[in-house]
């Protein structure tokens, strides 16, 4: 049995949404079992079925808006996104899921849970959808504003085998965002990054692409330092937002816009859809000993539902592993500096 | 009359929608003239009246993937761009519009165009489409990579006067492009220009922004170094052009879909038009001598005439003569290093 560690209690939503969505995970997947950290009362309204779901009681939640998210972890270790996090230092999960504040579960992630050995800089990896392939990984999300080309080869590696096993995708191809496409655009780190990347022999490298190609990109993992990436995500979010507004604003603006709309309704449901963090899962992060999954702060049941799935693929396909033996194997050939 | 010089030959359907665009700003805009750059025979294949356009033969075109552009600009000053560029250093025009390749166009305005005095760091500033609101100026979309915090202190109070002169923004307000929203986010030189822009009296500061507002910030002026605020515009231009094509495919891939869009064709319409940079006009650059536009590669007729009557709205309200002011009221107060 896989066993997931959820923060029942992190999430706009929380804990209704979480706890429909472990419903949807325990119906969907057999070789699971949750233990859900939270406040039993509130939990137990919304579960349907106790078979392979643990309660574990914690009186506090982390507020998702929280901005000291380091103290905050650290004075309440019995919160509900502390304890599931916690669980895996013990041995109590092989993974842990919550869509609780982002810079609490990093900062979390950080303290209570072990790093994987050899890995240098943790990275969070969101996905993002693509129109002709399976979905993109960008990385690194934020956890690293200023790193070394070596930090990210590592990262780079990691979401290769992610890709390989978790995405299916045969020959992962990994692309460096950058303001052009020729070799020698963008900062220093950018050229240092392409020259380490084109020398290296551990993936496919495309080279530098531009994110107006972010929806379509030649390649299946897009990776830049902490701060581009995490600009990048935020814009593709704000640009998605606003161009659903203006759909939304014109649509409603006349009688045939209204009935088109009204026509097409199911056609514009599944656009909808298509471009929604619900459909693709969480964002992982990388390095650490034990599989960390960011899921949406605003996720519904089937949202959640996809992290825990995300999750319980991770481990069931051996990615940490994999990653714990190239990083062992380079340990003794081409040693990474501190 | 204001006097526009215009590269009739830069850009992917060059000449025909240059010169169809010139015909729609002679016959909309009065006080203009226009200086045409281009093959005569080309230009009169599309011209439908000669009043105010005034042609000037040239014989080469950058083209539009030029990738060594200083070298280019350097070697043919007779190609139709430069030959507009250098125009404005003879006064022979108030403003210059150009489609071409937008490499060599920023070479050329720094070999051909001379500096406004005291202006230290050139930026190119496009508008972005903005839900609520006037079009929000985004720069430095990618003059410079690495930028100190007293030269975009410049650059935003350039964006000022011109979104108060040229889009009518009564009390224009800067933010600072960033990953997170409170004080102390982001890298060094973000920490530098919040504290810079918070001291300063020059504009309203609101803070930081993240990019999650892109289309509806709360602020008209999103300012970042040239390597970030290339990647935001790229990544807006990246998301909108797929979430474009998801929507596109998801209409088509049904009767209903297909129904339903052809009753709300017009509003599917409007909707494309409200998130084209087409409506909103072209990139301006900051720090030169006399005003140079970029349009669009890609524009068609309107799109330039929308080019040509910013360039046109922006010598008539004196926006260069107000931020040279400033400039010499500076330079004697509080130097600026170079």
């Amino acid at each position: 049995m896989i066993r997931i560690g959820v923060d029942a209690m992190g999430g706009d939503y929380a804990p209704k949404e979480q706890v429909q969505g472990v419903m949807l995970a325990i119906k969907n997947i057999p070789d699971i079992e949750i233990n859900l950290y939270g406040d039993e009362t509130e939990i137990r309204k919304y579960l349907t079925n106790d078979e392979r779901v643990h309660i574990i009681q914690s009186d506090y939640v982390i507020p998702m808006g929280e901005k000291n998210a380091i103290k905050t972890i650290k004075e309440h270790p019995n919160a509900s996104m502390a304890l599931a996090l916690s669980s895996l230092r013990k041995d109590e999960n092989d993974a842990v899921v919550s869509s609780g504040a982002t810079q609490a579960l990093i900062a979390g992630a950080h303290i209570l849970v072990r790093r994987m050995p050899g890995f240098k800089r943790t990275a969070i990896a969101p996905l993002i959808p693509s129109l002709n392939k399976k979905p993109t990984i960008l990385l690194d999300s934020g956890a690293n504003l200023e790193i070394r080309p070596e930090h990210m080869l590592q990262q780079a590696y990691f979401a290769v085998v992610y890709a390989k096993e978790v995405l299916g995708t045969l020959n992962p191809v990994v692309g460096l965002i950058n303001i052009g496409t020729e070799e020698g655009k963008g900062r220093d780190i950018d050229k240092e990054v392409f020259q380490l990347f084109t020398e290296s022999k551990l993936f496919e490298f495309y080279g530098n692409v531009e994110p107006k190609s972010v929806m379509n990109p030649p390649c299946d993992i897009l990776i830049s330092d902490g701060f581009t990436a995490n600009i990048v995500m935020k814009t593709i979010e704000g640009t998605a937002k606003g161009m659903g507004e203006f759909l939304k604003r014109e649509l409603k603006s006349s009688f045939f816009g209204k009935l088109g709309a009204f026509i097409a309704r199911k056609n514009l449901k599944n656009f909808k859809k298509s471009i929604s963090p619900e459909e693709i899962g969480g964002a992982l992060i990388y390095g650490l000993y034990r599989p960390v999954i960011k899921a949406q702060g605003a996720s519904k049941a089937y949202g959640f539902y996809n992290g825990i799935r995300q999750a319980a693929t991770i481990v069931r396909t051996g990615v940490f592993s994999k990653v714990e033996k190239y990083l062992e194997e380079i340990k003794e050939s081409e040693p990474v500096n501190e």
